[in-house]
């Protein structure tokens, strides 16, 4: 008989969102294209989203470098970006209110296939919510326009630091009044997983091999010995038990 | 015809907990009972509960007063003033485990009968949160207990400010990307709307005369100006056309 304590159970599952949850890419480029063909704007929209993307870990790194500017919302780096890719993809004509409709795209994500459903069981066992590093607003006004039944709303905003930065997981489990090991962090990337495990968290890993399209270079399965591994949320809950 | 701009609609419901949502005294009251008597324990529930709350403005001012030793959340802000009381009480024989019990009684309230189905109306139109002194996970879990659907949590406990102070109700307008104005904070209390009111947020009252039992000495009525004023949770979201 083992004389070691039991390990305390799971109690809530956190989530990254983009990719993990919504499918940014596709939701994106048809947003896009359809309001543009509404305005007469020409541009290669596809093109656009997916430098966009690119840019995301240079502009956290940027916040993380430069503690003393103060943390930087993602909708503000976001809108950053966006200034920049206008330019140098030369989409001319552009108002402010446009550029904050472009901008607000990431707050009208739609959710993978299984996300709702997968979701919804969760929650019936589970603590649910996101943890992601887009701020609070975008993540409240996403779950409004996707039905994603979040518990709350946790984010790398209210601990003023982008994943994979430790204060984030740990804040997370902190504000939940839980030990990490009684957080699940839920991630269809690998290093997501890595800095949750590396802190004591459990972990899930969820296959998402089409959301960077012809640009995917990684993540098509489990690189890391995770708790659960699964090829989309329904599968998440069938292993918890929900 | 006016030149004043129209004002920006409400987006954000934000509401008071304790006594506005959930019945703290009756749901305690009926908690321990239960669980004392499956134990053995006899005391004054009923009274240990009325002091209990009666000590909660003085537990928070004393973290206003000395923020050089730091933000305390509410659970432990409970803790401390239930360890006094059960000596006061003479209830004795309690282990830690029972303490813990019982300060997580705050955790296991109870909504009044139209809590669940108002806000699953104001829901529909609104971005719906608590906006209180309880903690994170006190909120989260009472949530879970009570089947309160909120959108997201915000808490006092992300500001490090208890309300009434401005950081609080600010700080929910900020997190959720909104002006004041767009966020309508919801209370049972004239102080909490007073408060909200004067740094911009709409307010909307609710009347709950049974909250404290027969120790009940004010709030019976609305005393200021609200935006919205109702007998309870339906009739908000009758007269917010939800």
């Amino acid at each position: 008989m083992s004389m070691m304590p039991e390990a305390p159970a799971v109690k809530a599952l956190v989530f990254d969102v983009f990719g993990t949850v919504v499918d940014w890419r596709s939701s994106l480029i048809a947003d896009f294209t359809k309001w543009a063909a509404t305005r007469g704007i020409t541009a290669d929209w596809t093109a656009l989203v997916d430098a966009w993307r690119g840019s995301y870990m240079a502009s956290m790194d940027e916040v993380r470098r430069h503690p003393e500017r103060g943390y930087v919302i993602l909708d503000v780096l976001h809108r950053r970006t966006l200034e920049r890719l206008v330019a140098q993809f030369a989409i001319s004509d552009l108002s402010d209110a446009d550029l904050h409709y472009l901008t607000i795209g990431w707050h009208r994500l739609n959710p993978w296939p299984d996300g709702v459903s997968g979701l919804t069981r969760l929650k019936t066992k589970f603590i649910i919510g996101p943890l992601s590093n887009g701020n609070v607003a975008l993540l409240t006004n996403m779950a409004k326009h996707a039905g994603l039944p979040w518990d709350l709303v946790l984010s790398a905003e209210l601990f003023e630091h982008y994943k994979p930065d430790s204060e984030t997981y740990l804040g997370a489990a902190r504000l939940l009044g839980l030990a990490p090991e009684q957080v699940m962090m839920v991630a269809a990337h690998n290093n997501d997983l890595e800095a949750a495990k590396r802190l004591g968290l459990k972990t899930a890993f969820v296959a998402r091999p089409t959301e960077y399209g012809p640009l995917q270079v990684r993540d098509f399965k489990a690189e890391g010995d995770w708790d659960v591994v699964a090829k989309d949320f329904d599968e998440i809950a069938d292993q918890l038990g929900c």
